[in-house]
């Protein structure tokens, strides 16, 4: 099996798993009881907060365990825009965002907010001109994807911080689920104000999460009750998924460095190998693009039956997002970028983990050419 | 170790956690992903919510997956206040509720909602002719908690279900977090919309949870993005947790009859027993309640003090619920029934599993009588 669909998600590590076993054993007492059981697992608890801030430069009390990318990301812009409502009513986002910003933001929309949404140029980037452009006396909140799930696409994260320094009114929110352990981001350096972490996409387990909020800004919290992360995030906290998610995170940092260049050095090739082929358009920009997303479009075949031409050869790849990919017809995201309908219905995304090989690729290679021509020849 | 604070959350099954492990490891997947991994890990998906309809008697379509009893209490309050306050906005609920119900209507006060808090009598239990007389031409949902997290009372949720059979406008949500596994309850005799269900308190994991919901029900979703548990909850599905806790629900109701029996002659017992003691005043009712919750108070002891004695003989009980545990004083449920504060600020509950025993109980007794009569001595 062949597995370069690590945009959707990861096969977790084994260490993970085995800190989430040893914990839902050995620690399985409510965290909020007063017990010394209880005491036990708060400790465990502090302990993975002190970790992953650690990790993250950051303070402890800066970080929000959430159940995912989704719930971080609901929270961060809904939390923003309900408890500063009084001081604005206006948000700015991108075309470009994965659904759970995208549809965060309609849903916003029917509740008396107005939001922008920046166009993107043919690489998918915003421009921080017209960012600048957009920004009002209301506005309250900015929130971009850092690394686009679908093109793999960098987005100006750094120049957008540095700008919103002038605007201390204006709250930056970072969906970072697919740059983290790919592509470096400084949360001081950049100025974020929020940024969303999913555990999953870094070989954590699906339903664990981080939210990072700097001290200062203030959340109306998305699940109201106890008094749990902050009072940002009620719900008895899943310690097990806590520490095996600090631990993802922790070998994610360990093993970026070698991880990334090994990345980088398969997609790179696979790319040049790609654009050798005469029906085969890369989608994902050559320059400021993160190392792990290659994203294509092979016009006149059809991305589902390409991907099931692949799946009997036990190569796992992917349309588009996850999250959207039971949706048929053109990608959002490459129309967004200008693609045509042709070109945006007809993408394959491959993402990779730090341990993809480059045996692999070369497989992934030949067997994409063999079904390319097979699937061209029939159609014809 | 004997463990007594099962309200608080309960030690998973060992079969629970393989399950997760199983799952985790084999199928890792995205269930969305289109390809042949991704549609193995959406027909576990669908295989656990099937599991979970079949136990509970309802259609698999009705199953949301949550990352726990607050994001369903949550889920199903914010979602059904959104989704129809164009017809009306005022809700009905009880002044015993858990805090992640209590606190969600407080939330939506500040955004508009009326909120009638039904009193209770002496045992924790609202009267069905008081809500009746509450009910007003904008009531949209009466949301009501079916076990008490504090005295294990159950509330006369099949009356309010019969009579807001009038009242065919009205929403009825019950947080069974507590009575699921001790308290049967009927969804289509009690006439309930949603409900909702933690995993942790039935030996399931933690992050994991149940949110029924009658199809005719629409929700405005509190976790917008993907198009996962019917665009009601987006969000990767957690398969792992999901399976687990088809597993535990599965196992939970193949244990009930036996364990509930169990239970009853523990606590029926342990109250005799308690009773006998001239400081100790029984705050559970006598008839109508669950069979693993009993509450007590100690006068002139200060809980967190017997708490503490007991915990050096590792046995590990609890003042309240676990999401206000941190906070002093008295209990907000127990003075709602109308108790002085001395009475509702001593307060110790004992929450049993199916597997605790009567030598447990025995023990629990011996040492309890010892602290109190050592304490009681010393505050002499």
């Amino acid at each position: 099996m062949i597995y370069f669909d690590n945009s959707a998600t990861t096969k977790p590590y084994k260490d993970v798993l085995d800190a989430f076993v040893t914990v839902s054993q050995a620690y399985f007492a409510n965290p909020s009881s007063i017990h010394s059981k209880g005491g036990e697992s708060e400790r465990l608890l502090q302990q993975a907060r002190k970790t992953v801030s650690q990790l993250l430069h950051v303070k402890p009390q800066e970080i929000i365990f959430t159940s995912g990318g989704t719930e971080g990301n609901n929270t961060a812009i809904k939390g923003v825009a309900m408890q500063y409502a009084t001081r604005g009513k206006h948000l700015i986002t991108s075309a470009v965002e994965h659904a759970s910003s995208f549809e965060t933001f309609h849903a916003l929309e029917t509740l008396g907010f107005d939001v922008t949404y920046l166009p993107v140029d043919e690489e998918g980037r915003i421009s921080v001109d017209e960012l600048k452009a957009a920004i009002r006396e209301d506005t309250i909140l900015v929130s971009l994807i850092s690394v686009n799930n679908e093109t793999g696409t960098i987005g100006p994260i750094e120049e957008v911080g540095k700008l919103l320094q002038e605007y201390k009114k204006i709250y930056f929110h970072v969906d970072h689920v697919q740059g983290i352990g790919k592509v470096p981001l400084s949360f001081t350096k950049a100025g974020v104000d929020l940024c969303t972490i999913s555990g999953h996409k870094v070989h954590g387990l699906k339903g664990t999460g981080i939210l990072y909020k700097r001290e200062s800004v203030l959340l109306s919290p998305l699940l109201t009750g106890g008094e749990q992360e902050g009072s940002v995030r009620a719900g008895t906290e899943n310690v097990a998924g806590i520490v095996s998610l600090a631990k993802a995170l922790r070998m994610t940092f360990e093993y970026m460095d070698a991880g990334v260049r090994n990345m980088e050095k398969i997609t790179s090739y696979m790319r040049d190998e790609l654009e050798k082929l005469p029906s085969v358009v890369i989608n994902t920009p050559k320059t400021q693009c993160a190392p792990h997303i290659l994203n294509f479009s092979v016009e006149d075949v059809k991305p589902e039956v390409l991907i099931h031409a692949l799946d009997q050869k036990e190569i796992y790849v992917s349309t588009r997002s996850a999250c959207a990919s039971k949706q048929t017809g053109a990608s959002r995201v490459l129309l967004a970028m200008g693609m045509k309908e042709k070109r945006a219905s007809s993408a394959i995304r491959l993402s990779l983990s730090y341990e993809n090989t480059m045996e692999e690729a070369e497989i992934v290679l030949r067997e994409l050419k063999k079904a390319v021509t097979e699937l061209q020849e029939i159609m014809r």
